[in-house]
């Protein structure tokens, strides 16, 4: 696979420290022609499976031999590994503790390596900032073509976080809150090809927190405004939504804890 | 108009969420060249307002022939129409909801079309995200040259927003805060022509939310430390502000309630 | 010294204003090839110091030639001078103000210059935006190759701020708080070569706002979970953290009050 020159960035540095511009300067050095493209800074710190699902939402919209370089890494400088991945469609750089699980969790074939060669490292190597000099460098050496089994062995047992199952019990599709949006939309693991094949021709009655929604609308402005509705998002997740409004203050609970928030698809009755 | 290749984004999709990255990603898969200028992510969620003011204050500093893609859209998926301008200057890209009142609000005549070329469009269009689907590959294809009369067929009721007049009544200048900025300035409506036409060689006293000011002063420094001052400001607007405090501060308001507050000029007695 | 065509901005302007992105514009006016990186914007208002330690961590990671654009400039449409520097190593532009304090403080020579030259100016100059008018336009002249001595005459006086000296008292090595981290990490002005220098083969005691730390760590899995921990961080100074926690939530202060805290190393008695 051919680089695309593009490195796309996700972390929970946040944007008041320096790190973040850090890591761009070590790319250029390496890279001069590098395109960078920040996802986010702003995963809660240390939070993975955070990190694991606005991964897995970003990547289809790059082009082919994109590098994506995600560092949630509160296990920095302990024994977690540093690895990359190659997908046939793009790179992943990051450290070995869950970060890629969605990305993993289909069933193509996908080389995963231990980054090990550390001539590719910017020395010396902090115990406390590998962004800067393990996956940044790696992640621009991959741009401009090092070719991927130079980084180091192949892993085989790569980490992978429990992100939450899509379950049926009885004649109940049931799943999680998985994201609260900057909109205050609940962002659900029920992905759309779950739901259409549970549902099959009924229409479906959402259940969430003491919410109960009839029928999964098409867009925000399909229910009145303040009203609450289901939907398919545009990343073909099950989420809930109030129509100019936000659906996460209509549950009764802190963002931290909606996430995790149990949400039950049973289909409609007659 | 040559395109200049660069594109700028202004969204209120904030940063902690990978959309404003996904709209790069899609970007750059039409146009790999495309040099990427966020103005902010951070208008509140569907203030159009707020987007309409802060667009029209960046867009004099851009090259002939940028691209601007502006997506404040709490309308999507709805009726609103996903348009585009040509100025003559530089390219607008977005939905028709008044995004664009400022920039259409001069004499120089604009051409406006309403998106309609699904070829120029990432599909499947989902019916929540025209960020991605609609205006982002459209920016990008401007971008390229993608001639303006391609996209689709001329609009002439663009959507206006009121975004607050100012008017002469009696011996007053009667405008309105329309935006607190980061060092709480409070920026007005009335722009420097107006007020300079009506002071004429007169000074200038300013009134707002029971400050009264004497004078309009040069720049923060001209008034001692911690002391509030009327000014025009960067963008040629008439603006209050405190010497190395927060005017926003002075106000017994929130930043919100202050956006609309009426502020009033008379000329100085003797 | 050849530009790199790399320009890295610092400011205090946030991100909710479109100021950064419009002093992009102006950039990118004049050098459409520039490689823009945001050091961050989230400098608090007006705090030179917090500018200073930030923009000294980051430079050590950009190629040479790099030019610095850093605007926290509180004084700006009075006295201070803008002001550019030469290290050999990069370029930095901004107001004479302090900004540049700690990368004045080694023993190389450093030419530096007041920025006199309006010809370089974008016009009119706005006394209240100089990091549009003055400073945005100045290092894009030096991108692209505009002469150092080009900008005007030279300056031997510039601007420096006490940022907290680090003394030896008896047996104590005493020094401050300079920063708080995204991650709660506190960042003191104890360089490692200092700190070497003092405890030689010893281990040291670090006391902080009642807080008494053993050892001098490696990484912040030394400890258990929720332990305090002194290490020398990536920018090899000491600093204080919490393993998986906040070391600023242990200090009963806020993040403002805990700048300034004092930090004393004591070798450890045994």
């Amino acid at each position: 696979m051919n680089p695309s020159g593009i490195i796309t960035l996700l972390t929970d540095f946040g944007l008041s420290d320096p790190y973040a511009g850090i890591m761009k300067g070590v790319i250029l050095s390496i890279n001069p022609r590098a395109r960078l493209v920040d996802l986010t800074h702003e995963i809660p710190p240390g939070d993975i499976a955070q990190g694991a699902w606005r991964l897995y939402e970003a990547i289809p919209f790059f082009p082919k031999g994109t590098v994506h370089l995600a560092v949630v890494d509160p296990g920095v400088g302990g024994k977690r590994r540093p690895v990359a991945l190659c997908t046939g469609e793009a790179f992943f750089v990051g450290p070995d503790n869950g970060i890629f699980s969605r990305i993993t969790k289909g069933t193509a074939p996908i080389e995963c390596a231990q980054i090990a060669n550390d001539a590719l490292f910017l020395r010396p190597v902090s115990p406390t900032f590998h962004g800067r000099d393990i996956f940044a460098p790696v992640a621009a050496h991959l741009s401009i073509g090092v070719p991927f089994d130079a980084l180091g062995p192949p892993v085989r047992d790569l980490v992978s976080l429990d992100l939450g199952s899509v379950e049926e019990i009885g004649d109940a599709l049931i799943g999680r809150v998985v994201r609260v949006d900057r909109f205050g939309n609940l962002i659900t693991n029920i992905d759309q090809a779950t739901l259409l094949r549970f549902l099959g021709p009924r229409q479906g009655v959402v259940t969430l927190a003491g919410l109960t929604l009839n029928g999964i609308q098409r867009t925000y402005s399909d229910v009145p405004e303040g009203k609450p509705l289901a939907l398919i998002d545009s990343s073909a997740f099950l989420a809930i939504a109030v129509s100019t409004g936000r659906a996460s203050d209509r549950i009764g609970k802190s963002s931290g804890q909606i996430i995790g928030c149990r949400v039950m698809v049973k289909p409609a009755v007659n």
